[in-house]
């Protein structure tokens, strides 16, 4: 790397059109924010200063970037892209390495992309323009490339030739150079225009202008989608779902479906899972080879050992590990619990905060009571343990080693290993009385029609 | 409005490529039948006058359009659309506003398109007649129109020249005049044809002859779509689940993944909803400001407060009101009951019947025992009671406010404010029970493969 | 049938583009792998005689294929298409019949579309190929015919001139030819290729060279789609999963979002079935008349009888049975269980090795205990038995017809009829003790706090 890198994100927009109580950088692609989205595309090329312009109605702007480790600085009033980018000047008082412009509502640009614009700097370029074709070039500002690839304007719509209008190369808004040009050129942008406006864009016409190089990096149109409604918001989804999907079975992850399933921008999968239709994984899942992810899944924060099997129906939260061949089953829902080596939970279950022995078998409807209203408590269940159908096991507690619990049982104390536990009463059969108790009932029921 | 307004359904078709028993108008579109959709369509233009034309195949239309306020009138036998349209003369005797004939297998219709078509009446045209411009008009009748906007003819497709072929614009079939008109023409309307039926069809040329003017109102193409197959049915839903998605987003609600969402007629979804994906709204369903609505859940009837939490896995069925900030959460059902404010259902539960005090907490795997095989009772919480896990709650049964109950409690008495309710025979331990057992079942597991 | 027909089915590729363990042939398309895909084809098409090429990589092609009925011989090591068909020379000595040559990762053909390239063989070719024409037959080698419909050559792409590039018809691979001819061309055909491999191919322009008449037969391009990789995988999953939906549609089986229902292979539905958005059918599934699969339901070995009731959430596993009128509900998990008519489990349960009587009642939250460690049991219940919420049924166990079970019962012994049966602790109430909780809890809360 040439230079020290830093980013100004614009976050500052109103974002009008989202019609949200929430500032549009907050909204999520992928299970993150935009506004992290940026961040982390910043981090992932080596821009370690980041600064992100915030606007007077959006606060929690502010108080999320600076929790990321971003310093922030307050566009108030705003005056257009060029003045917002001049109000991180201060942050970046005596950094003379490059700086690129990013906008918190275009979560999708690639790396690789940015790490070419900050190269086309490397290489030689005084101002570097991220572009990109779309289908439709109509409305877009053109980059102007001469014959030896320099870009020599941005030519807006409007003010475009034939010539002109034939370049499908347009203007993305992202750009970069060195701190101290682009802030010099910034300081000579005026706002005479209809809008009374100061635009970051026209630094590329008084860079040249100055004798500065500059030059066109190329993106795909996908990557500078920006999000201005749900709708946008939406489409910028699909898009990062389709390329998840694509990277998980270019990996030999099996898709059954891959339009049915939804990836967050950390999911990690191995080779030879198998994922069925209509899977949603939160943040922070992990999956190791042969696992399969049965259908109707949903898994957050939650690591998959190998060949283990989830769901259909499963509910992974956070904290939830399920080791080597460990089996979760419909209607199961595991929360900060480990599964170990081969445990089984396979039907109607809540396992939380709890530590399930290897080969150890949950029985339908066993529930973990682990909240007392006030504090959390752990479950301790020892390797191959059985715990019977509809147990309700009451934390603190441990079940030990090969320790079996009856059907139904309220389990408050500790069971030693290889003991069996049982709380249950007698059971008492009283013949006739349903066929009495029928009768009663129905000769209600007639006399209540009756009224 | 300039008239009073009629509407003619026709709803005596075979459908016979549905392949059903039951009558074509009756399937479904977003939650609501094709015949009901046309009702509707009726209504919200202000014609409180609707006559649905039945078949003898097909009493259950009949039934239907009788409880949704119609008068009906039967065809027997089938001779055509002009007159299915006549046998609806006598329902409409004495009105001398304008009619509006719709088909009860074309469900999609704007209600500002069919008030447009009643608009051309109200200014000045004698009978208005709704065209659509389809991809391909190849096989339609095509409105031609004549310098002044007049539609002078509909032409079918096999007597139509090639200037006529080029025309765009194709008869949808629906069409309005008043009614003396529209009876008067139809009774001049003749059967020499091919397939011996009058059509409705019919009567423009015989208006346009009499001096009459006809006009041509235009559609979407995707209004007109007629459902003759349960893959016409499928494109129906799916277009009416495409304008239901595009109105949401619009509205400022987030569909993550809009496509896996499924909307019915009538829901209604307030700005910054987040809908996860994979969720299914039956009819009835409101929800307020700042709700999730997370993945896999499914409603019906339900109403959910502001900034509630819904999933995932949630089913929510009629009856079911959320509070402000209450949460519903995995594998749990909530059917004719209030959870009131900060009320929690977090895991595996069925709550039927009951009233849910605010920020009480009810544990995983708990039942509202509310029906006796009989009758159907109430079960009443108190606002702050904490129900321990795995408890039975035996309808007719309070909880008073602030009071427990133990875990894997089946409460059959009232529980006073306050104070803790327990049903629990005591846990007895077994020294090496379960190793003894083991031994011996192993032993008979050997015993049986060697065999 | 003119002649007795065969197959060599092609599965010794190494599909390295899978990135699996597992060998290509055996990953699946709607419920059943490739292999099986292929054998299937071939059974269809009356070639009782199926032989299955493997490599030495990957030997559980062989174990599957010799499971399924196939003789099978190794490949080792691969020298090309047509090397690999005369490793099966030895498994059809003596073979008179015709031949096909199938390919295991092409999992698509049409029954009809194979029987077409053996009629062909039947009228009098002595060489059938399958040909398809692609959108954009770039890359592949084309079928030549003259005028009277014969195929005169196969001419691959880099060799073909302007003219033979117009040609659409291009190369599937597979082909039929009667077994001592087949087998005479491929030992003529020569490894005098860049790659030194024996190609298949071949044998078309050494036939045609020795006089005999070859001829293309017609497939839609999907039919031919190749799987190499997981995203071919997805994309043939999805070719087939369109086609069942279609032909669910077309018998008058309502799909109301037909792109979220995923069928398997075999699945059996008859018309006047309603499928809601997002259900699953693994294989073994048969559904009646007027039933009604609610959304987010996952079948599989299961039949549904006429006007059941599924779902949503349900989880029918393999041997679940339900008769007419029966009904399962939410969050309910049936397994090797028959339900007869008109009985209900509507919430949270589960129902494992049972048989539950016509018109029985389970209540929510009750789990059949199957298992006790080594062995399975059966519950059974008779007719109009009403299972109270919560119970538990330990199995091998009778309940009686009409016999009422207490909520959160567990119940170890027999049931007489119209007896009831409990087992259930008295409820204590602990006036006050509630509050003294809270109090003792929240000082510790901010004891734990302070520190």
């Amino acid at each position: 790397m040439a230079k020290a890198r830093a980013v100004i994100i614009l976050a500052a927009g109103h974002g009008t059109r989202m019609k949200s109580a929430l500032p549009k950088p907050l909204h999520a692609v992928g299970g993150r924010s935009m506004l992290d989205w940026s961040l982390a595309l910043a981090g992932e090329c080596g821009a370690d200063r980041k600064v992100v312009i915030w606007g007077a109605h959006g606060p929690e702007v502010k108080t999320r970037a600076e929790a990321a480790g971003a310093v922030t600085a307050l566009q108030d009033p705003p005056m257009g892209t060029g003045h917002a980018v001049l109000c991180g000047r201060d942050a970046l008082a005596g950094f003379d390495g490059d700086v690129a412009v990013l906008f918190a509502d275009t979560p999708l640009i690639r790396t690789g992309t940015l790490e070419a614009v900050f190269a086309a700097l490397d290489g030689g370029a005084n101002i570097a323009v991220l572009g990109f074709e779309p289908e439709n070039p109509a409305g877009y500002g053109r980059l102007i490339e001469n014959a030896s690839g320099a870009l020599t304007a941005i030519v807006e719509e409007k003010e475009a030739s034939a010539e002109q209008k034939a370049v499908r190369l347009c203007n993305s808004g992202v750009m970069a150079a060195p701190a101290p040009l682009l802030f010099d050129l910034l300081s000579k942008v005026t706002n005479d225009n209809a809008k009374g406006e100061y635009y970051l864009t026209d630094i590329v016409a008084l860079g040249v202008a100055a004798g500065h190089t500059a030059r066109a990096v190329r993106a795909d149109a996908d990557e500078v989608l920006g999000v201005n409604s749900r709708a946008n918001l939406a489409e910028a989804e699909a898009a990062f779902q389709s390329r998840a999907r694509a990277a998980a079975m270019e990996a030999g992850v099996t898709l059954v479906a891959p339009g049915t399933v939804f990836f967050s921008f950390d999911t990690q999968i191995a080779n030879d899972v198998i994922v069925e239709p209509n899977v949603v994984f939160g943040p922070g899942v992990r999956i190791e080879t042969g696992a399969v992810i049965h259908a109707f899944s949903h898994l957050e924060g939650a690591h998959i050992g190998a060949n283990a099997s989830v769901g259909p129906y499963a509910r992974l939260r956070p904290g939830a590990v399920l080791e080597t061949g460990a089996k979760i089953g419909n209607f199961v829902e595991v929360k900060n619990a480990v599964l170990h080596a081969g445990a089984k939970a396979n039907h109607l279950a809540y396992i939380g905060d709890a530590d399930i022995g290897a080969k150890a078998n949950i029985g339908a409807g066993t529930i973990t009571c682990n909240y007392d209203g006030f504090f959390k408590h752990r479950t301790i269940v020892g390797d191959g343990a059985f715990i019977g159908s509809n147990s309700s096991l009451v934390a603190p507690v441990t079940i030990g080693h090969g320790a079996f619990t009856g059907s139904g049982s309220v389990i408050t104390s500790d069971v030693p290993d290889d003991a069996l536990a049982l709380s249950r009463a007698r059971q008492e059969n009283k013949p006739g009385w349903a066929a009495r108790f029928r009768q009663m009932m129905q000769a209600r029921k007639d006399k209540s029609k009756a009224k």
